[in-house]
């Protein structure tokens, strides 16, 4: 920081506005989200991962730039100089972070393989839009120094076991999975290789990453000469020859084709080894190693319909090496323009056996998953299994005489301790004010003691919600008032069991 | 971010190092964390106090310069220039952003008073020393739109509640709180108002500060005309007379002989009502604020034992314009020397009526409590309190034969089902590296079935703790392995009984 900031800085009074590109999460979601992620904590540590939490800045050169659509260097990420010139970034994702912790503990301080899980927010500093934020959780797992296949698979098994245990039924989810070196090999043979072509395979990724939203004939321009959408807005093809387009197009349409006949695993596996590109060496190997993975998910129950091999899985980091995945869910929600779509995404992962060795030099192979809070939580609201954890409003205790505040606070605190969510009024207002109050807060009870009840040991209790319900059905004021809501008085000994039965109700 | 980073980017391999004044955090920490958060959560939670979560980002400017020792501008934060030229901080606590958020949703969404609550990683932009962190995480209870002095004592008495909640007895732990109008009263007393005496009512309040540290002849010095330490360190003093002096110093002599004959708040409170500076009504007021505090507290039963009136707390932050707060554990520990020391605070706060107003023009009053987590955690595990959740390590299921991982994988996914963790092993090794790998990972138990144990329906589970133990009581290697260590075989229908009956020994 510098003379700069004193010059913008207003001397005026600051607007108090969120920052763009950020946002304040309500109390509904943020006790979903705990929730949430309790269950998937809960599954993780099942599988004997083990929790570990890293700083939200690092060295700028241990996260590297890894980051998809970055054309700029370090675009996509908030960074800063340290005292002593050094770059710090804010992290941008959990995997990055993790490579470092490995190559800097893997001196036999860690087992190996090493499983271990994380939640924590990222960063991106990116240009926000509608649902789009600068700022978001995902929660990873991962397994260190095992090249086995069987890692990959289990990763897999572990995401959709996660669905599952979450409440999303067998059949609304699928973990899909593809290999980099099919990419690869595919790019390989289509002459698109060497550092050269970088831009236009890139293009053909994405393009072929689009095909669910664009289809066939979207793709197809994005391959060739180019699109030009309905705003106008253009965008450079990738400008290959009809013969590559046709390649690429039938393995994607062999995807749609699979959707509707539900081959196996090993039949998708097959079609590919009888394509043209499995002379490509790379591509070869891609298959081979999938058909390893798929023998775990398959004598283990998974393969199919749970976890299932898919061409068009892309994933846009750049540093997977190996098998990537993604979670799709399956149940339909709106676009922006309200059109029925699938869900889509929540999360996804891969192999990154290149990532600790950046450090050391030192191969160290590694896979995992991530999953998108944030969208993941929206999922389960969306099909009705968030948990809201029914966490009620609290009872409210009135305060009829300032003076007894001290009695009032012990009503509240007794309540506290049977377990019952209890509050003191502690504005300045009268009944009406403390009532509108009480309401206002959603409390299911307020407790009351004026003089008269004090002087005969009882406390009121007077029920809202039952008040609610009548008052819906009353028509008149006088008649509201008559019924003087649904209202009990105990001794004040009495009050805990009381509130209990009729929070009970 | 420019093209500077580019430069000192380093082509060769990044060195991989958490950054300065960063740290990872271990398993045994996130757990043990885990389980105080929560118990925080569920005393906040039934004081009706709703969680609110905000992000680590805000606009430099809402968030303010509190920061006490901040002699630069925008020095002790983390901040960065956004694509429009605005400046953008990491948060250094959580009190800012709570202003601006109650400035920006106080049109009639919030109730009044509004209590909530919020754990979250700060940031400061300082230079990190031994146990002091640039990230660290606080734990916040707020109440916003009450200006009654029961607010305060409420967060004081949650904060007392809390420590108790968590395994701190009374006795062990006591709220202590204070008046900003005391100090400031104290300060206008002595002919120290004044914007041209900020420096020297910052030393004053500095020095009374380090009261407990430094004793009387280190305050007297640093009140008067400096004081030079034993590393030849020079601090400035305040410079002020020597009935100043005294006055002041009769006043923390006083925090001494209460320490040792235990006066109540209210003994307390008339002997500053009898002091020479009760004329000033600064002061005046203070007193009685407080007074109003101290009956609830007393009529609560916390007065004293649990929330002491203490005319040393003085609080850094800028902010605060009420009473104020801190929570002092009184358990012994060692200080850097290995001298035998207080713990000291894990936690403090205030009232700050004018945060709000900074946005909006309008008084908005407020009052809250902030507990440093990592200090609370490592308190808690110095009493032998902190919870570690035992969790236990997984059971391995080994791998004999590779074809069959999907048999292994099943046994591990039945221990799942059970509640018990478990991993099926996914490195490359014989039974010698996969057994070192489950002790390595601690695990109590291990799984075996090879060709023979397959053909006869068996499994073999291994008890790994009972080998330990006696290993521990055996001479020789061959003694060893003729006990076999602790082993039992059983169908492979009982593996899930069998595990937990011996996981329960």
């Amino acid at each position: 920081m510098n003379d700069k900031s004193k010059t913008t800085r207003p001397a005026a009074k600051p607007k108090a506005r969120v920052a763009k590109g950020f946002r304040d999460i309500d109390a509904d979601e943020i006790r979903g989200t705990r929730e949430m992620l309790a269950t998937i904590q809960r599954v993780y540590e099942s599988y004997g991962f083990e929790p570990v939490e890293q700083p939200f800045i690092e060295y700028t050169d241990a996260l590297g730039k890894f980051l998809p659509d970055q054309d700029r260097p370090n675009a996509g990420v908030f960074s800063f100089q340290d005292d002593d010139e050094q770059w710090l970034s804010l992290r941008y994702d959990l995997t990055a972070p993790l490579a470092r912790y490995v190559a800097e503990n893997n001196q036999g301080q860690l087992p190996s393989p090493f499983r271990s899980y994380r939640q924590g927010w990222v960063f991106r500093n990116e240009k926000p839009g509608p649902g789009r934020f600068r700022q978001f959780m995902q929660f990873d797992a991962d397994t260190v120094g095992s090249s086995s296949p069987a890692a990959d698979a289990e990763v897999c098994m572990m995401a959709a076991y996660t669905m599952e245990k979450l409440g999303i039924a067998k059949g609304k989810y699928i973990v899909k999975f593809n290999h980099r070196k099919i990419l690869d090999g595919l790019m390989d043979a289509l002459g698109l290789s060497g550092s050269e072509n970088d831009q236009r395979r890139l293009i053909v990724l994405r393009a072929m990453d689009k095909y669910d939203r664009l289809g066939m004939k979207g793709v197809t321009q994005l391959l060739g000469a180019g699109r030009t959408d309905e705003s106008g807005d253009v965008t450079v093809g990738a400008g290959l020859s009809d013969r590559a387009i046709l390649a690429i197009g039938s393995m994607l349409m062999k995807k749609e084709i699979s959707e509707l006949i539900g081959p196996t695993n090993e039949e998708l596996l097959c079609q590919l080894e009888d394509s043209e590109f499995a002379v490509n060496s790379t591509f070869a190997e891609g298959i081979s190693e999938l058909r390893q993975m798929d023998r775990l998910l398959l004598q283990s129950g998974y393969s199919g319909s749970r976890v299932a091999f898919d061409s068009s899985v892309i994933r846009g980091l750049e540093y997977y090496t190996g098998p990537v995945f993604e979670c799709e869910l399956l149940m339909e929600t709106k676009d922006e323009d309200g059109k029925p779509v699938r869900f889509g995404s929540v999360g996804g992962g891969g192999r990154y056996d290149d990532l600790v060795a950046r450090f050391t030099g030192q191969a160290v192979p590694a896979t995992g998953f991530s999953i998108g809070v944030s969208r993941l939580y929206s999922a389960l609201k969306l099909v009705g299994k968030a948990k809201t954890t029914q966490t009620l409003a609290p009872v409210v205790v009135t305060v009829m005489d300032k003076e007894r505040q001290g009695d009032y606070w012990k009503f509240a605190q007794s309540l506290r301790g049977a377990g019952i969510r209890a509050e003191m009024y502690i504005g300045t207002g009268n009944m009406g004010k403390q009532m509108k109050y009480a309401d206002k807060r959603g409390s299911p009870l307020v407790v009351i003691q004026g003089g008269d009840e004090k002087a005969a040991g009882q406390v009121q209790i007077k029920d809202l919600r039952k008040g609610a319900e009548l008052a819906a059905g009353i028509a008149t004021h006088e008649e509201y008032a008559s019924q003087r809501l649904a209202q009990v008085s105990v001794p004040e000994a009495e009050l805990v069991e009381q509130v209990k039965k009729m929070l009970q109700q």
